[in-house]
C-alpha cells in the first residue's frame, strides 16, 4: 500500500492514541505530578517498542526520566535524530479552560488539550510517522534515533547533562525537532531562525529603608523614578535599544530575505486583532516581521518597587526592580551583549542608587543555512504532505535545545513545526489543528523518506568526524 | 502639688498605662483588626471617663468608631477641641522589626511600638496631660472637646462625616494636634506648614492579554517602557515637575523665611545618614530644607507590570499600574493641579495604549499664621516644658485631617508634635523618644493652662460667628 494512503485510513486510530498520551497531565514543574511524568515517559517507551524501534530505554535522571529509541538497520543511509517532550506546562488557570485540559475534545477541527501543539502532539506525530513507515515497508528509509525528554518545560537540565555524556550514542547526520508552529493556517512551515534570549534582573537601591514620601518627597533619590528614566533612555525615539555597541555584529537583512518575508502568507491584521492593538510598533525602518524575527530588542518583563495594593501609601521605597531581556539575532553573541548592557545600565544610573546586575540566562541566536540539501527536502516533503507550498520561516522566541544541541553535537538542525500562531502553547485552551496533525504525519513520513537521499556520514555507526 | 512636679512623678504610670494601648494592634487597614480597632476605641473611651471627661461616647460609624468626650465647665474660658488617632498602619514586614510591632520595647531611651508615634503616644500625650491637670487642679484650665478618630491611615471618611453633621457639638477656639515632629531630638517644635497631597493610580493598557516577549517582542507597544518614559518625561534635567502650570501658583519662598529655615537646628547629614544616601538630590536652586518643605513634587509611590516571582518568565504584560502623588504648596490647588497632572500624562502617553487615570484623593496644602498669640502661648508651653527654645517648622508630609477642618470649622490649628524625623512613622521599628514623650506631656499641660488666657468666643457655649 503506498504510505500516504496508509497513514489517511488510520486518522482516527492515530488520533485516539494520541487522545491517550494527552490524559496523561506530565506536569513537569509539579511535584504532585511526578506519577504522571512517569507514566507519559512508560508510554512513550512503550509505544516505541510496538512500532518495532530497538534499544528501548527509561533513562531515570536527577529529576524526570529521558526515553531514547533507536532503529540503525539502514547501513550506509544516513542517521536522523529526533527530539521531542513529553512533559507540558501546569495547565492553571483551569476556569480559563473552555473543556478540562486533560480532556482531549474535538471542536471545529480543532483538537484542544495540554500538550496539544506542546508538545505531545507533535511527537505523536512522529511516532505515527514512524510506526505508517514500519507497517508499509516493513522497516525505515533511514537510520532513527529518538530521544523524548520530561523537563522542557523546566530548563532540559538533566537533558543536557545526558547529551554531554553521550555524544557518541547520539551522534546522528541530522537533528529534527517539531516544537514550533506554521506561519498560517494550512502553511506548511521550515523554521531556520530563532531569536537567542538573554534576561537580567536589576535592583535599585536608594535608601536603607523605605521612606514616608512626604517627609522625604522631593529631597530624595527616588529608585522608581531612576528606574523609569533608566528605561527610557535605553531605546532611543526610533525605538532602537540605546547600548553602544548593541547593533554592531547584527547580520543585515538581505534585500532577498526582506523579499521573502515579505512574500509569506502573513497578515500583520491578525497580530492586531490578537494583541488587541490599533497599530503596532518598533524600530523604525523594518516591517513587524522583521522587528519580530530578524531584529534583536530589549524588553521589559517586569518592574515593581513601592505599593502596589488598593489604595494609597504615601511611601518612597528603598528599592525598585526590573526584570528585562534581549532578544538576540544572528551574529550578537550574548555574553558580550549582556557586558554591553550591564555597562549601560551602570553608566546611566546616578550615583546616589546602587544598583545589583544579574544575568538570569544566556541563550544564543540560531539560523540555519536553509538552501542546504536537507532543507529542500525538508520543503518537499512538507509540500507533498499538505498539498501547498511549503515555505521557510524564522522565530522570534528562543529554543534554548536548538543552540545547546548545536554547540553539543554540531549537526543541522531541521525544524518543522506544526503549531499554530494562536495555539495558546502556554495558556488555556491549547490546541492543534487536525489538519495540521494529520498533514505532519503525512509530512514526516514523507521526510524520513526523503533522508534517505542524504550523504551520510555513518553517523549510526562510526565517529563523526 | 505643682504640675511639672506631679507630671514628672508620674512617669513610669504614663509609660506603662502608653504600653497597654500601643499593645492593641488596631490596624485600620485590615478587617482582620476589626475586633482591635474596636478595643482600641473601647481602651481611649475608658482612660477618657477615668480622667474624668465628660459626655464620652463610642460613635459607631460605617467604618471604625470615633471617641469623643467633653469638658465643658470653665466658663468664660476658651475651648479646645484636640484632635488624634487610635488607629495604626499595618506593621507588615514583620520581619524588619528588631522588636516585635505591638510588644512596646524600650531601648535607649527610644519606645518601640507600631503607633509609638503615630499616633497613639501622641494622643496619650495629651490624655496624661488632662488627667495630670484634673489629678493637680481638680478640673481643667479650658474647656476641652476630645475627637479620636480610627480610620486616620485609611482617609478618615467617617470623621469628616461626622464633623459636617456636628459643628455645632464640635466648635471651639482653636484645634490642638499632636501628629508631626519636632525637628531635631530635644527641640521643641510647632508646625505651621504642611504640604498637600493628591494621589493617583494610572493603569497602562496595550494589549488585550499578556503576550509571549519571544514572540510579539520588538513589534508591539510594551506598557511597562510606556510607563517608563512616561515618568521619565514628567520631571525636567533640572529636578523640576514637567507638568505645564504646576509651578504658576506655588507661594514663593521669601528672603526672611530662608533665612529661618537656615537657622533651624537640622543637619543634612543626619537626614542622609537616616536615609542612606549618599548625596541628597532634588529640585535646582533650593536647599533640601526648602524642597522637604516648601517646594511641590511629584513622586513615584509604586509601579508594577509583569512578571514579578522569582527566575525569568518571557512575558510582555498586556497592562502596567503605577501609584504616584503631588506634594504641593501654598497656593496651589489640588482640584486644578490633578486635571493639570492628568491632562499632561494624557498628552504624554502614546496612541497605542489606553489609559485609566484616577485621583485617589486630592488634599490643600495648609499655612498658619504663627505670629498669631495661640502659636506664640504654644511657644512658650514647650519652652517650659522641654527647657529649650521652641522652633517654628514646616512639614513635608501632609495631614488632611488639618485642612479638612480648617475648611469645615475654620478655627485655627495648633500642630505641637512630638515624633522625630527618623520615627519610622509608616515603617518597622516606628518609635517614640522618652524624652519627647514626657517632655510632650509637660508642654501640653502647660499649653492648656496657657490657653486660659486666649481671647475665648464662648464657642463651647454658644454659636460661633
Amino acid at each position: 500500500m503506498n504510505l500516504l494512503e496508509y497513514i489517511d485510513q488510520h486518522k482516527d486510530e492515530h488520533l485516539k492514541e494520541l487522545g491517550d498520551l494527552l490524559r496523561i497531565p506530565s506536569v513537569s514543574a509539579k511535584s504532585e505530578h511526578q506519577g504522571d511524568i512517569q507514566r507519559a515517559a512508560q508510554w512513550i517507551a512503550d509505544k516505541l517498542t510496538a512500532i518495532g524501534m530497538d534499544g528501548v530505554e527509561i533513562i531515570p535522571t536527577k529529576r524526570h526520566p529521558l526515553v531514547y529509541a533507536e532503529w540503525l538497520r539502514a547501513p550506509g543511509k544516513p542517521t536522523v535524530l529526533f527530539y521531542g517532550h513529553y512533559d507540558v506546562q501546569p495547565a492553571e488557570p483551569l476556569e480559563l479552560w473552555t473543556s478540562p485540559p486533560f480532556e482531549p475534545t474535538v471542536r471545529k477541527g480543532l483538537l484542544f488539550a495540554r500538550g496539544a501543539a506542546d508538545d505531545k502532539g507533535q511527537v505523536h506525530i512522529h511516532l505515527a510517522a514512524l510506526e505508517s513507515l514500519m507497517k508499509v515497508y516493513g522497516r525505515l528509509p533511514v537510520n532513527v534515533k529518538v530521544i523524548v525528554e520530561g523537563e522542557e518545560e523546566v530548563g532540559s537540565e538533566n537533558l543536557y547533562k545526558y547529551i554531554r555524556a553521550s555524544k557518541a550514542k547520539l551522534r546522528a547526520d541530522a537533528l529534527v525537532v517539531s516544537d514550533t508552529g506554521m506561519v498560517a493556517p494550512g502553511v506548511p512551515s521550515i523554521t531556520y531562525g530563532l531569536r537567542g534570549l538573554s534576561y537580567y534582573q536589576l535592583e535599585i537601591t536608594a535608601a536603607k529603608q523605605d521612606l514616608h514620601s512626604g517627609v522625604y518627597g522631593g529631597g530624595v533619590t527616588n529608585p522608581l523614578q531612576v528606574l523609569a528614566e533608566l528605561f527610557a533612555r535605553l531605546h532611543d525615539k526610533d525605538g532602537r535599544v540605546a547600548v553602544p555597541g548593541f547593533y554592531r555584529d547584527v547580520r543585515a537583512v538581505s534585500g532577498e530575505e526582506r523579499q521573502a518575508l515579505r512574500a509569506l502568507p502573513w497578515s500583520e491584521k491578525d497580530v492586531k486583532r490578537f494583541v488587541g492593538a490599533t497599530r503596532l510598533t518598533g524600530e523604525k525602518g523594518y516591517s513587524t516581521l522583521e522587528r519580530l524575527w530578524c531584529r534583536p530588542t530589549l524588553e521589559l518583563n517586569g518592574m515593581w518597587g513601592g505599593y502596589t495594593g488598593q489604595g494609597a501609601k504615601t511611601v518612597i521605597p528603598a528599592k525598585a526592580y526590573a526584570k528585562f531581556s534581549t532578544r538576540l539575532v544572528p551574529n550578537q553573541d550574548p555574553k558580550k551583549i549582556a557586558e554591553l548592557v550591564e555597562k549601560q545600565v551602570r553608566r546611566l544610573l546616578p550615583k546616589t542608587v546602587t544598583c545589583k546586575f544579574e544575568t538570569l540566562s544566556t541563550g544564543k541566536p540560531w539560523i540555519a543555512p536553509y538552501q542546504a540539501p536537507i532543507f529542500q527536502m525538508a520543503s518537499r516533503a512538507l509540500s507533498e504532505g499538505f498539498g501547498r507550498k511549503a515555505v521557510f520561516i524564522r522565530e522570534g522566541g528562543s529554543i534554548p535545545f536548538v543552540t545547546e544541541v548545536d554547540d553539543l553535537l554540531g549537526m543541522p538542525c531541521v525544524l518543522i513545526g506544526f503549531g499554530l500562531p494562536d495555539e495558546n502553547a502556554h495558556a488555556p485552551d491549547e490546541h492543534l489543528s487536525l489538519e495540521h496533525y494529520f498533514g505532519g504525519i503525512r509530512s514526516v513520513a514523507r521526510f524520513y523518506e526523503e533522508l534517505a537521499g542524504l550523504e551520510s556520514t555513518k553517523a549510526g555507526s562510526r565517529r563523526r568526524r
